[in-house]
């Protein structure tokens, strides 16, 4: 459909391979810490409004419905770079963050406990950098 | 299934959300840059296996199998730091890079094409350090 591996990997042509929900994988790093704030999904609608207006979109697989991030909590992210990988299903944006976080649960980013390595059974996870930034209900009731 | 919303966000259990193909979604970055590499996948064993040797293990789409990243390039990811977010179905790993790349394409990243801004149609990439590091022939039909 998108045409040969080679066109997609090595072409100059956006070809983005969604997957059977219509949908590819974004990544959201902070463009100023580099850190990792959020793993998301896009349509092609989210895409092309994203690219568009240099303002992060999503597609919610949960609500069923195109977002604008920030549209309730005025969280908006401001994309200062976006790229896609070599089989155009997944989407790398580098943001400013506005406001005090990007996670809905009132932290900066969604990756706040680490997966200690070598356990075998009944893994435990540790909070890192966990703190909250913001109050969610506060933030997302307000409206 | 694995617990409330409440427990899977706040808890310190892990609880992988794996979707229906029995997968997370993994982001792995480069532990020293902080430069994305790649986007993959892993299920329930790779996870395990992860968490266990600290080495990156994901499970192929494509290939429907288990594949401990480098078996076939030597390009093996030693795991410095992995987490898990909000959700639980998404993992982050930063990891040390064994040799010149994470790309099956024969470069560093499998990020090497930025989507400009601003277009509405056709939208045209752009190659952003896209410098082949390696030799793909070379590297995975040498065995």
């Amino acid at each position: 459909m998108s045409g040969s591996s080679k066109e997609i990997e090595e072409g100059l042509t956006l070809a983005p391979k969604f997957d059977r929900d219509g949908l590819v994988t974004v990544v959201a790093t902070d463009s100023a810490s580099g850190d990792l704030l959020m793993v998301a999904h896009m349509n092609a609608e989210a895409l092309a409004r994203t690219v568009e207006t240099g303002e992060a979109w999503y597609y919610s697989r949960s609500r069923k419905a195109l977002w604008k991030k920030g549209e309730s909590s005025g969280h908006v992210q401001r994309v200062v770079e976006m790229r896609v990988d070599c089989d155009q299903d997944a989407v790398w944006i580098k943001v400013e963050q506005e406001g005090p976080g990007a996670c809905h649960t009132g932290r900066r980013s969604c990756f706040y406990r680490a997966i200690p390595l070598g356990q075998k059974d009944n893994v435990k996870l540790e909070f890192r950098d966990a703190g909250k930034t913001f109050d969610p209900g506060q933030v997302y009731d307000k409206k």
